[in-house]
């Protein structure tokens, strides 16, 4: 023990020290551990790797063992030890064979551990072209024995064990892919200047409309949870950011079960000052996305196809354009009536306007433009010549991913705008005030990201492509 | 107008021909417009720049406006046309120049406008050595007359309008600042393989403590927003993910008004696997530290010293460890005496330790290090040797802004610390399946985005480098 007087002069002595001796360890991923990924490109000899159990052979004369981690499966192989030699006594080795083997025969799926042993180069070997032979292996978790649910479970049995669900390539790989497009994007805004935002998701009064409200006891008060960013998008314009993103969720009361549909999601925001039209937006937004879905197919694009049998399509540029007029006289043309009175796409109205451009095209893609004003957001900014709403829907695959428009930057238009729509101005004095000391004209989009990966991978549901998905009756894990 | 027929064949072809059409305009930034920073380096002659008004100098034979959008500011000019000349019919020149010194004339403070005119270059211009003369002037949106704050205006006024605030360089710079800050260590992780996951906020227990907790109706149920990510980044571990991050919102319902906390803030957040202890997660957080600041100095580092006074310093590696005792001692020698029964440091504490490690050590961070079970979370793993918790705290400039630690994957061992702390395992029984069917050892980190931000600049409280703050008393704008 020291005293006071020398802690305060070793004490950071010592902490430089155990610093320093710190960093001459290796980090690689994160220890000496190698993934199994890169067991193809290292020479023969001592290799340690670490994931979990995939499946287990346990053959009377050799043991195999799958074993996982987040880059690939590798087989691990033992020769069985099944008896010590009779009569004579056991060598320290024999017994930590014979351990080893009993070991491995009791291992069960799902089991986390590390191996180390020495790596092979085997052609004959189909996972991989290598394996390794076990010299030791070290459990760091157990699983239990039966796994609660396997590959063909139902959707929703999958989401109860979600991190079960997880462990698959497949589903590994949609958050690589979507890792990729995040930052894709990102980088793509970045590099013209945009700003990255925050913005708060406890407000006091609703951000879109007062249905699908999710309302919290706030201190002395009532908050209410973000629909989406829109006003402090806007807001933003006002500050003079010019040009920003966000990436964040938002949260809707929504009490539908449809595949599109969550209570929490990550929407995809970004609005720029300064613009001419929504067209301005959507040209934006096709060179964002044609970027983003081109790095995801330079980095995943053979996985996707191995293991989502899908070719990634880099969309061309520039995506067609159709005003709704037109698509819904394209959509009666094909002989789908649409039931909805007012007079906007309904969800096979959209897949049949999508077919007609994929046919007609070959395009993934398609803006919905020129929207009546009565089926659109108040803060849509309206053209005086039609009426029409300088706004656009985007559809992929025939689903809309996003809602594009410019805002009406006019604090007299925007609050008529709001009453004609039944709103109550006093509740959206806050935002008004965004416009009164100046602002540029200025628009925006917000997209899910959800969506956006579900079309992408080919996928059914959202729910298959959401981290931890959240609906009416979904709350937990 | 054409038949439905036609519509059928026609609707792609126009949208091609749209989209084509849309495409040969220009997307610099977004149209046509010319930002300030570019003005140094174009040529004289007809420019068109857009922003607001900082102010007016209305001088009998001159006006000038210092115009300021995104990137910075340009001193407008024109010569003044006060009246027309008598006796002779006005021409149209005569009159557009008389309106155009009427409409500067009466311009406010924070109009938002555009200007087509002449680009000059001029060294006595003090402003950036350019000046543009006035040809026309087309008024975005007027601001009204009265600004209601200053420079000088108090924080909370500040906050009101904050989208006025905003409007200030250095406020701006701020979130340029935060932006390279994300987005380089999203790049720094995202080099070495980790993926991106986006967690949901709605939960059916609390994620933390069931202190600060805030609770909302979610159908037929209670849902409460989580504290943090740190369930769901375990999860990840569980599903094989390997190496995670995650930046996203947090919501605490902690009624404290001190300049560190917030109701609601974004949490930077990390999580591997197959760690030895939480010293792999330090090495990783100050690398990544050292890598963001780095790029932080590089693109800002001029402008920070012009509008911060401050000069960015990257930090060394490895950063100084100190253990706790050995800390309390330090501080204790320095005079302090900490008041809290606990044994942890007090903020007095923590100022005084980095002073003491600036002092010693001239760096800006230490961990500090070997915290006792009893102040840190019932999922920290503990050294069985000293019972003290394998997890550390950054402090950076004499504040906290993570802990990190090695969490506790025995499931066993994990229950019974939960249960240690007086929690109840039956609410955390679906946190507890993440460990029964196998996980890895595994650590990570959670960081304060706004704290970092706040010391790095050397402000005073994080309301200034939040977007828009949230406290108890605070839900507007």
């Amino acid at each position: 023990m020291h005293t006071v007087g020398d802690a305060a002069r070793i004490g950071p002595m010592r902490a430089r020290e155990w610093g320093e001796r710190a960093h001459n360890r290796r980090l690689d991923g994160v220890n000496e551990r190698a993934l199994v990924k890169q067991l193809l490109g290292r020479p023969d000899g001592a290799v340690s790797v670490s994931g979990w159990v995939e499946t287990v052979r346990d053959q009377k004369k050799v043991q195999f063992i799958v074993l996982r981690d987040e880059s690939g499966a590798v087989q691990l192989v033992n020769p069985a030890t099944r008896e010590l030699p009779e009569g004579e006594a056991p060598t320290a080795e024999a017994s930590a064979a014979l351990a080893l083997t009993e070991t491995i025969s009791h291992l069960t799926q799902g089991t986390f551990l590390t191996v180390h042993g020495e790596l092979k180069h085997d052609e004959r070997v189909k996972l991989g072209g290598v394996e390794v032979k076990i010299t030791t292996l070290d459990v760091a978790a157990p699983a239990l024995p039966e796994n609660p649910i396997a590959v063909d479970s139902g959707l929703d049995k999958r989401m109860d064990w979600r991190f079960l669900d997880l462990r698959q390539e497949r589903n590994n790989l949609i958050f690589r892919v979507q890792t990729t497009l995040e930052h894709a994007m990102r980088t793509y805004w970045i590099e013209r200047d945009y700003i990255e935002v925050h913005s708060p998701k406890l407000m006091a009064s609703a951000s879109e409309s007062n249905a699908e409200l999710f309302a919290l006891e706030y201190f002395d008060t009532t908050a209410y949870l973000a629909q989406s960013p829109q006003f402090y998008k806007q807001m933003a314009q006002s500050a003079g950011f010019g040009k920003i993103f966000e990436i964040g969720d938002v949260y809707r009361a929504d009490p539908s079960f449809t595949s599109r549909h969550a209570t929490e999601f990550t929407s995809v925001d970004a609005e720029i000052s300064w613009i001419d039209s929504h067209e301005d937006v959507a040209r934006m937004q096709e060179e964002l996305l044609a970027f983003a879905i081109a790095a995801v197919k330079e980095k995943h694009g053979d996985d996707i196809e191995r293991l989502f049998g899908l070719t990634v399509e880099v969309p061309s540029l520039p995506f067609p354009r159709i005003p709704l007029a037109e698509a819904l006289e394209i959509v009666a043309a094909r002989g789908h009536e649409i039931l909805r009175a007012d007079g906007d796409l309904d969800p096979e109205g959209e897949r049949q306007i999508s077919a007609h451009v994929k046919e007609a095209l070959g395009h993934d893609f398609v803006y919905i433009t020129d929207y009546p004003a009565h089926i659109r957001a108040f803060y849509h900014m309206r053209d005086e010549e039609t009426g029409l709403t300088k706004s656009y829907d985007l559809l992929y695959k025939g689903v809309e991913i996003t809602t594009g428009a410019q805002r009406e930057h006019r604090v007299d238009v925007l609050i008529e705008q709001a009453k004609e729509k039944g709103l109550d101005p006093a509740g959206l004095e806050f935002y008004f005030d965004f416009f009164r000391y100046g602002v540029p004209p200025h628009g925006g989009f917000g997209m899910g990201l959800a969506r956006l990966l579900m079309l992408l991978l080919g996928e059914s549901s959202i729910r298959e492509v959401t981290y931890l998905f959240r609906g009416p009756t979904r709350l937990q894990p």
